[in-house]
């Protein structure tokens, strides 16, 4: 039973870093990457390949990724609760903002897109659904950081931008405010020129399982030095509606 | 290791059945999906609810899909080669024809729906990403079917409207006809009230590894009895810009 477990723990970790390199891999750097036998290797990439998991290029031998995972990510979107009862707020508050919204949640330590809908305008816009992006460093991340008592950033804290939070203790008085305010601000912190806006999304309980947020250029999202307070209202109201219709 | 490929074979099996079924289901009814005791399974369950494949709902126990795989099914597009080249031919076949836009490929004898633009105005539109849909009631899967040597259609053939092929002589008629004319069409075959229009993308080798096409109001996409000549041409144009990228 134990050897079981273990061939689909290796199974995973295989998964996850062939998703981390953005680039298909050989069978030695997988097994460099997992610090294991090619041969012990060898069985499971296959097994994977035969479910549709993984694909091997045809001209180079190397494994990437397989379409069996994008049915398989599409399909959680469908039974996530959280996502199904946000999917209208979200639209109305892209539609009450003029801006793109966000909906995200923890996943190791880092923040899952689960939601997102485009800024209602004909600009280019790439879909970010599934995307993980920096807690530290985005207000959806620090709602997260604030109200999830489980919830730990990832350290050390990387500077994506020049006013990226990068200190342990700058980031502690930052969710402390986000606290007292029950709202968060990212201001160019994950990309230069962009402000974003978030509020939790809270559970039965009172924990935070989410938030939703707007994202756009910091002409639009700021007066002055501050995020326009009207703008945080629209977030903050989406947010609430979201976690009435959860206790429901 | 035998028994190791036995058991990643099973937990892919746990998580398409996952996929299918649109809800959490519990420990029993994935033994009796499985046709496998509960015993076996639970080992493999525990393990993929560990690396985040599946999750547990906290007050009724059952099992579901877990957002590990949304991270990787994201991925999965992100390393999608012909994704990468058509995302541009797609935002510009949607502008030019006014329609949503769809790619799809081949996947376990369905179209797996690999990017989707949406329509370019204001109407509220689902993200179809990840989707799967029937190959012999889709302009797209028509294309994959008529184009690619390997392709076949899931039997028996559904009826999905009053209009869709039903009969396999019928569908070896039809594809005969798109393999003719070089592109397929799709009127109220899929939904009532809906057409489409779909062209191959090919590889090197003149093989079909993908389709794109517009889908859109039967009011909007046809003249009469036919769809559009002009619309045709602007998918049939996409697609060998494609093909052409594609084979650069």
């Amino acid at each position: 039973m134990a050897e079981t477990i273990q061939s689909v723990e290796r199974a995973a970790a295989i998964l996850r870093l062939l998703a981390s390199g953005g680039r298909a891999l050989s069978l030695a750097e997988l097994a460099r990457g997992m610090n294991l036998p090619k041969g012990t290797l060898h069985g499971i990439v296959r097994t994977l390949v035969g479910v549709g998991f993984v694909e091997q290029d045809e001209s180079t031998g190397r494994y990437r990724l397989g379409p069996a995972l994008l049915h398989l990510g599409s399909s959680y979107l469908d039974v996530n609760e959280l996502r199904s009862h946000a999917l209208n707020w979200a639209d109305a508050l892209a539609g009450r903002s003029g801006e793109s919204v966000w909906i995200g949640m923890l996943h190791e330590d880092q923040v899952l897109v689960i939601h997102h809908v485009f800024r209602p305008d004909d600009s280019m816009q790439v879909l970010q659904v599934g995307m993980l992006l920096a807690t530290h460093a985005t207000a959806i991340g620090k709602v997260l950081l604030a109200f999830d008592p489980y919830a730990e950033a990832c350290m050390p804290l990387l500077a994506l931008t020049k006013k990226t939070i990068v200190s342990a203790a700058a980031l502690e008085l930052e969710l402390e405010r986000v606290r007292a305010r029950g709202w968060a601000a990212e201001i160019e912190e994950l990309e230069e020129g962009e402000a974003a806006i978030a509020a939790p999304i809270r559970d039965q309980r009172g924990l935070a399982v989410g938030a939703i947020g707007i994202r756009g250029a910091i002409e639009r999202l700021m007066q002055g030095d501050e995020v326009r307070m009207e703008l945080v209202s629209y977030v903050r109201d989406a947010a609430r509606a979201i976690t009435r219709d959860l206790s429901r």
